[in-house]
């Protein structure tokens, strides 16, 4: 059995979920978020995020963490405090010997839903199925996180995948 | 004596540059770059620089650790790993509960030069002269760190200034 750390990385809110799966089967084991305060420092609040993931490195012992692709057209300053979170999510990682695998949003949508045009709900609709996931309220940055955790299983789950698209990653 | 890093951050070069002073006299330190190989993943090279920041703030303990501010609209790609780099050095302030400072470009210029729109020939001659520097060669990305730690110092050095722009940062 192989655990899998999907993050959706955020200076306020970042998602977090972890699948566990044979090769076959995939399970749901926990999503939540990590919140930080604009109380605190920009350098505080990365440092609460890097923690956090660190004990979850500990706790669950992924083979990898998975986050999306980031695309910075859309609004710069965001995309700044991302790339910020995704640099310690990075370093954690690191520090761990654990790779860290990024996939462009169209391509969680296509190995979640079978298409790159789905929206939250019908993704949220798709994990729920796939991953069996209780039925309480989940945090959009959570199952964001879990999507793109199962978006790398089933990559890599695929037995005739060729490895070539992670390998340029 | 107080000293101050500036970082002039990157994942393939890092600039850094400690500077001294009493409140009036300002004394050249050290510095330097630190290089990461394309050959290393992205997370290892951020935890490269991270490492060495780590080790720059225990030999020098400075009281403040300096970047510029980031502006996206240029180069996108190089701004993304520009950030993550900001994230990792703001994560190693923060784990010594140093407090960052971001300058805008045109106010380092302002700070050292006296006005905005100086180019990096005229801010490494005023950097030669203000802080007495080596007259060997030094990268770019260092004389920047350097020039970023100075503006902090001149901020901080004028007794008449007001702490209003720092306050906002």
């Amino acid at each position: 059995m192989k655990r899998y750390l999907g993050i959706d990385p955020g200076l306020a809110t970042t998602g977090y979920g972890v699948i566990e799966t044979d090769g076959r089967g995939h399970k749901y084991i926990i999503a939540g978020t990590i919140r930080t305060s604009s109380g605190h420092t920009q350098s505080e609040r990365l440092l609460k995020i890097f923690r956090h993931v660190q004990e979850l490195l500990l706790k669950y012992e992924p083979e990898a963490i998975i986050m999306e692709e980031l695309f910075f057209a859309r609004n710069t300053t965001s995309a700044f405090y991302v790339a910020q979170a995704m640099g310690v999510v990075s370093l954690a990682a690191a520090m761990e010997d654990i790779p860290v695998y990024t996939y462009a949003p169209q391509m969680v949508k296509q190995a979640i839903v079978g298409h790159g045009r789905a929206d939250k709900a019908e993704i949220q609709r798709f994990l729920r199925l796939l991953l069996n996931l209780p039925d309480t309220k989940m945090s959009d940055h959570a199952s964001d996180a879990l999507a793109i955790a199962l978006c790398h299983v089933h990559q890599h789950g695929t037995p005739f995948a060729t490895q070539g698209e992670e390998d340029a990653l």
